[in-house]
């Protein structure tokens, strides 16, 4: 092919999707699978966002409202900011892929840590961005080793908070801290995609309000987790509006379809269903830990749907183990896998499945 | 605000959305709105679309498929390529986007006409490209002078046929003949997004089989037209595996959204809805045309939903005041709009109420 490619993305990856269920039901012989690989939300989302999606079936022949007018408003009053301070994208996927194009050139430096999420790193190398990486300390951001990596190229710094894969957080002291040893010059992005799950008090709930002390801070947040919504692509972000502007310049004109407006203004509204959620991940978390506990495995405390737990033999040999009964996880470096909650049901069927495949 | 976006960004656009249905209804105080104004296809998708959506509504907690397995199977049987020489996407915006962050480096020359599709320019300028603009001869694309601007720094020509908005398309021969003339190190990208709509024999009505022969051709076709699907955001683009390759290394890993898959799956098996589709396109656009005939109105031929027509008198005027009288069409340079044909209801309204407008 003599068509040739920016050279900045040689060495990107394709995204290698999981095997679907389906797949593996045909491969292994087996009748029931289950997947706790990615982070979703077992109960799916509320019954009042599923009905609201089937009532605005008849409205697909048209664009999608490119201004996201209605989910712009509900966010806005409930998070007391202008609309104009708000910005739903596609997915958290799209917005970190938009914010790179809006501010990443060449050879600056986007500070990350490692492990983190890991678009922050693809975006990153696909804008020619160098990623500068902090690894984590004790499975947490280390903070003082990030401040330590700012130079006058820095950017961007990714913090996901609490952290996906490792399942730890922050403090609001730590952040504020944090923050205020940050040059104004550069942008640092609060990643709180598994916010609605976290139990400690001194998370940083309510990082909205930091910015009118933080112009420089973007606040993003997504309906994949808790609210149950991964299939159909939204998510939103808060910051001060001259950054909410540049990133609205280089979004695509209608990136977030139809029926994921409808999905989001409605989930919004039920909070009940959210309590359900965090209720049956708090329920299934403690019995995993217990479980972990009695096998002797080390997990740092999560503080989302996800545990991250060093099982004692390979990850990957554990993944296969595991699929070949019909329980997908994600494999991690070295021992570590890393399990996403479910039902109380689909919990002790890993946890009977993973003493078998570490016996 | 001290933090600096890419220069490249600086004179983009942010998109503006036309104004909602409900919006021009309270403003003007109108009980009924129509919107001609944006394509779309007045029946909506087919029935069995919704219904196939209404079923998939259980799975939005999980992920999309990531790698759109049964749609690129669907698309690869329907025109006998390989699974790995087709990709779907979030709306042709999404591919164009995309396309974009994987070929155009800084001081690459983009081929376009001018009018077209915007995104195109949009793209170009986002990724430090230089837009080449070739003015559009008699409504429809001068390939000589798109021949004529080609440079050892030219890197892609965008040939949108049928165009919008002219509706004016190239004929297959006229087509052929200008690959032959395209080094292959340029990519052609032919956007076919009003194809369905076509009724004349000497369009390239089958581009996926000059694909063998020129390798160097990407493909690119809606589900927001005569499928109906604008809302929902999908697309897909046929081309040489390598290119396709390229491609999927930047695309997001869940850049199109559950029910859009279905949605496609089943939209393409209804032959029955396309061609309903296809013959209400067709007779509203017979009866426009005799009505702009009487009103001795020039419009060029269109091959799409949508005619390009002088109507004597200012676009941005007239948009202005057929907003006023409920009916929402698209201004355009000088003395032209661009309408779209909708139901003969609609067709005759608009009709009506411009006859009001220009006299």
């Amino acid at each position: 092919m003599s068509i040739s490619f920016r050279e900045e993305i040689r060495n990107l990856k394709a995204y290698e999707p999981g095997k679907p269920i389906e797949d593996v039901k045909k491969e292994y012989g087996l009748q029931q699978v289950i997947k706790l690989a990615s982070n979703e939300n077992p109960l799916g989302c509320s019954p009042k966002v599923r009905e609201a999606i089937v009532n605005a079936v008849n409205e697909l022949g048209i664009y999608p409202d490119g201004n996201c007018t209605e989910l712009k408003e509900a966010l806005a009053s409930i998070h007391q900011i202008n609309v104009n301070e708000v910005l739903p994208s596609s997915g958290s996927d799209e917005m970190i892929d938009t914010i790179a194009k809006a501010y990443i050139n060449k050879d600056d430096e986007i500070i990350m840590a490692d492990i983190t999420f890991p678009r922050y790193i693809q975006t990153t190398e696909m804008m020619g961005g160098t990623p500068v990486i902090v690894p984590l300390k004790e499975f947490t951001f280390d903070l003082d080793g990030i401040l330590s990596k700012i130079t006058d190229k820095t950017k961007i710094i990714w913090i996901c908070n609490p952290n996906n894969p490792t399942g730890t957080m922050i403090t609001e002291k730590e952040f504020v801290d944090f923050l205020d040893k940050i040059p104004s010059n550069v942008l640092v992005i609060s990643d709180e995609a598994y916010r609605e799950y976290v139990t400690r008090d001194d998370y940083p709930h309510n990082t909205v309000k930091l910015l009118k002390d933080y112009p420089n801070l973007l606040v993003m947040r997504t309906f994949s987790k808790a609210y149950g919504l991964a299939g159909i692509r939204v998510a939103y972000t808060i910051g001060h509006k001259d950054i909410i502007e540049t990133i609205n310049k280089v979004r695509g004109p209608f990136n977030v379809n139809t029926l994921a407006q409808v999905a989001a203004i409605k989930a919004l509204e039920d909070k009940e269903f959210l309590e359900k959620s965090y209720n049956l991940n708090l329920e299934g978390k403690n019995y995993l830990y217990s479980e972990f506990d009695k096998l002797g495995f080390y997990y740092p405390p999560s503080e989302t749907n996800h545990i991250f737990v060093n099982v004692g033999k390979n990850g990957q040999e554990v993944f296969i183990e595991m699929q070949k009964r019909g329980v997908i996880i994600r494999p991690m470096g070295g021992d570590f896998i890393r399990v996403s909650i479910g039902t109380m049901d689909e919990n002790r069927l890993f946890i009977e499945k993973l003493k078998e495949v570490i016996d």
